[in-house]
């Protein structure tokens, strides 16, 4: 019995920092065979918890303008000061032999690839249960010396903001529910008629006399 | 913490007969509680195997023709001489209390449903992974004595013929497999962003100052 062969889709997670979204990126990746991480190219420094080619792709403005000259970022956005994008080359690799690429990027990058590929892109933002889980969780994994809670928490509702732009809508209030419930989005995504682009062969397997 | 509230959907499942749709149906209305299944009208004769008010409701031509007149069905159809229809009065209660209604019916009623509440239907057809798995099906279960597998094959392919017009596509080669990727569609549409009509309420207090 042969699989369906499917095009590869373009699962994008946004939320404001506290809300989850990195552990639920994490997990969904480390259960998933057929998910493939996006790793984003960005010209800010890197932290000490940080990996090169892990977390991000570190590289030098001049780099990253001439990248963006040439057309090989599929979205890119400065956020305070820093640049932020999505090299195209390996997210075509990927969906070309059928994997899935997960987007852990902010509304800005999300809102460009939904323009860019609007049939491949499926996103999910993720949201606190409750304004006051949101600060706690904000003081609790303060990590650079400078950080205030205020600026955190106007952040984080500038990326609230957004909300209303994501197909899908998943309430943080148990991080495994929430991850089930992000699971249950990308495996019905996989699913959709339009994405099993082996099912006309199937159907006329079945149709023949 | 609150539940974000949410309309109820209409969860449309299809398929041939012989590729596993009524098993699927009970086992997910049985693990999940939120889930309760349309029972339609039908004015053909009932068989031994089947209960009133649980497999069908079975009334006389007369009253159905009467309740089409009324405009009391959700959509009704004529199946080889019988008809058969969805009570309206019974999914609307059901989905204004948040339920979702789950709908065991040909392509036909799939198709009126959808045309009826576009933004509300969500509909999965279910196909058997080969030709020859289908006609070993058709061939364990027939149950009128008058059954030929010939007939039930050619009904078959009429029905697998309206394949395209579902959103997603279950192919049932394994039959637990099957139930989990159409929970997953029916758990991801739950949290399509239009649907959680709570949503606003909580990102107000989200970012209330």
């Amino acid at each position: 019995m042969v699989e369906v062969t499917r095009r590869g889709l373009m699962f994008v997670l946004s939320s404001p920092s506290g809300a989850g979204k990195t552990t639920i990126a994490r997990r969904l990746l480390e259960s998933d065979d057929n998910l493939t991480l996006s790793i984003s190219a960005t010209t800010r420094s890197k932290r000490a918890s940080e990996v090169d080619g892990r977390d991000y792709v570190f590289i030098a403005k001049d780099k990253f303008d001439r990248m963006v000259e040439r057309g090989e970022f599929l979205e890119h956005a400065e956020v305070f000061g820093n640049f932020y994008g999505t090299p195209q080359d390996p997210v075509e690799e990927a969906l070309a032999g059928g994997k899935d690429v997960l987007f852990d990027i902010d509304w800005q990058g999300a809102k460009q690839l939904r323009e860019a590929r609007p049939s491949d892109v499926v996103s999910v933002f993720i949201l606190p249960p409750s304004r006051k889980e949101l600060e706690d969780r904000l003081r609790r994994r303060a990590e650079d010396p400078d950080d205030v809670v205020n600026a955190r928490m106007a952040k984080a509702s500038g990326e609230i903001g957004h909300w209303s732009e994501y197909s899908h809508i998943v309430v943080n209030r148990d991080v495994d529910a929430a991850i089930d419930e992000t699971r249950a989005i990308l495996n019905a995504a996989r699913l959709e008629r339009t994405r099993q682009t082996g099912l006309p062969g199937l159907v006329d397997e079945l149709l023949k006399e």
